[in-house]
């Protein structure tokens, strides 16, 4: 059964999950300073949570804060003009030394693209998981 | 001259203008009651600012609330690891049709890829300017 907004087919949970672990990059968006900022980083996903790494600065700040924040996640055709968005929204926190032994394998270690210190492991967890698929408009 | 910060090149705002044009989809980061929120969309570039369609719902809710938003375009290579964000920030308004008259040729018309009901030419003003460059970390 396809359900439709606006034009887009909304996805289901779980095929949300599926489209998200198919792509290496995602898109966090926070609130700084009252204005809307978006940075992307290289993620793993584990079961309905996100895992990334940074160092101090803005996404780090946001994290200690135990802010909530949204991870966003697409491919885009541009050819054919179709693809598809996953919006994951939830608390972002530090993933503490404990959590990670924890992982006992279950997450996948993620290592940055980026160059300089990025030691801290963060997660998001996914709260609420939202999907739309757009394909091409006659 | 290269300027770094945490292990990111930064662009210059004429940099970051050039390869927005390069891509056809960027993110519009709102909040929405109390929570971040990102959508895709396609658009098109015209000096600083970024146009792009809409109908009734979020990305337009927003709009005639005059919001600031973040505007985010990037492009990342999975081979290499390496790639550049853009984020252009800035009030977002609905495009009246006098100002759809004066442009005159400078906006290109934007088609929205989406089917449905998005007649609304939205406009976000590139306020504040900023990039990022990420290579290979060695």
């Amino acid at each position: 059964m396809e359900l439709v907004e606006g034009g887009l087919e909304l996805l289901t949970e779980d095929e949300c999950l599926r489209l998200v672990a198919t792509r290496p990059i995602g898109r966090v968006a926070v609130t700084l300073a009252a204005l809307p900022a978006v940075f992307p980083v290289n993620f793993t996903l584990a079961g309905r949570d996100v895992y990334f790494r940074t160092g101090a600065g803005t996404k780090f700040d946001a994290a200690v804060r135990q802010a909530v924040v949204a991870f966003e996640v697409d491919d885009f055709d541009v050819v054919t003009h179709s693809g598809w968005s996953v919006m994951l929204v939830g608390m972002v926190a530090d993933v503490t030394d404990h959590e990670r032994e924890t992982f006992g394998g279950h997450a996948a270690p993620v290592r940055a693209w980026a160059r300089g210190d990025r030691d801290r492991l963060m997660r998001v967890s996914g709260e609420i998981i939202t999907g739309r698929r757009v394909s091409y408009a006659v």
